[in-house]
């Protein structure tokens, strides 16, 4: 994948599970979940400018405190966001972000509203790079009220329902998102993705660049994202 | 203190202590500590634009974690931090940010270096809200060695040796930083100082604000830090 004139190498699925474990050597889930969540959304805030209601879909593992991270760090930024939120998790780390929710009024439902069409944009934090198919209830039904709307849909590492992989599903209902936000690094599916494509995850130290065999693209200034397409 | 037209009121230290705790019923050590940390980096970053050494000075307490992540996002932002950390913590939070330091290749002393010179910026995240006089050992050296020194000092939050509410020590040498890093709000202390002062703590709910009856002014864009004087 060519990104300001540097090759990006795609990660497997496993190298993406191994590179998370090592990070998390080093960092808290919290510190990471902070920075990959504020990540996506100055993706969305520098992507979509003018939008202001943005749903957040949440699924139930990181990837969904990632989503749910971004709905607040929206909030700061002036957007509108809310949440669907079905498969809650019980552990303090995501406790807290449910609170958060509270005490910022970011609204949290647990099925997505009747009417997608008052979003501007809806962020998809349901499935991340450990997700192996096929896509379980509720998530089917969302994710066939998503495919069937008009609404564009920003992924957060992966789209959800395709394969970390080898991409779209080749049978059923695909997801086309609008928008692509990997973090850390591309997973070898966003080969099959055309769309504008963000990279966050300003955090991985060199080390693990280098026992890993991949990079980042340089970052501008201070921000927690570089576009790479 | 009078900041892009609006009245921001200083906190005392009992407020800044209640707020602080109100703050973390929702959010882990480890969130807010990575958006602060990110904050006093990103002020150094838009105002020392062309410095490329810097050595944060940190403290044994929050401070100095606020010190040492903002270490590791200047590296990240091009920059060539050194930390110096005396007193280290055994808590797992900070066993994490040393291990950080390592993997992001930040040296890490324990002592000032001879030559203050080598440096465009020291960062002072020695003392936070929470200090009472008198300094001790062996900040109070550093301190000294900071005062005598003719290096830009950028201090976290509260000047390190200042009274939180009355500010400068009446007797003795007193630390005179160049630039003011408020976190969340001003301390009253803030009213003593006279340059340029930038606030972080992009993170404070509403209902924080309400129960304790302060205010942010807006922040630009995505910035995780607003300049007020």
């Amino acid at each position: 994948m060519k990104a300001l004139g540097v090759c990006l190498r795609l990660l497997s699925q496993a190298e993406a599970v191994a590179v998370d474990e090592a990070l998390f050597q080093h960092f808290s889930v919290d510190s990471l979940m902070e920075l990959a969540g504020l990540s996506v959304a100055e993706a969305i805030a520098t992507h979509y400018e003018e939008a202001s209601k943005v749903l957040c879909v949440c699924g139930p593992g990181n990837n969904g405190g990632d989503g749910l991270v971004a709905a607040r760090h929206l909030k700061e930024f002036g957007f509108e966001p809310e949440v669907v939120y079905p498969k809650r998790s019980a552990k303090p780390l995501f406790q807290n972000l449910e609170s958060q929710m509270r005490e910022m009024r970011i609204p949290v439902r647990d099925n997505l509203p009747p009417d997608l069409g008052e979003f501007d944009v809806v962020v998809d934090a349901i499935f991340g790079f450990s997700f192996t198919p096929p896509v379980r209830p509720p998530f089917d039904s969302i994710l066939r009220d998503l495919v069937e709307s008009k609404v564009p849909v920003v992924s957060v590492d992966i789209p959800s329902g395709w394969h970390v992989e080898d991409g779209p599903p080749t049978s059923g209902l695909s997801l086309a998102p609008a928008v692509l936000v990997s973090l850390t690094a591309p997973k070898k599916c966003a080969a099959k993705f055309e769309g504008p494509h963000y990279l966050g995850g300003r955090f991985v130290p060199p080390t693990i660049f280098e026992a890993f065999g991949f990079s980042q693209p340089p970052f501008p200034k201070t921000s927690q994202v570089v576009r790479l397409a």
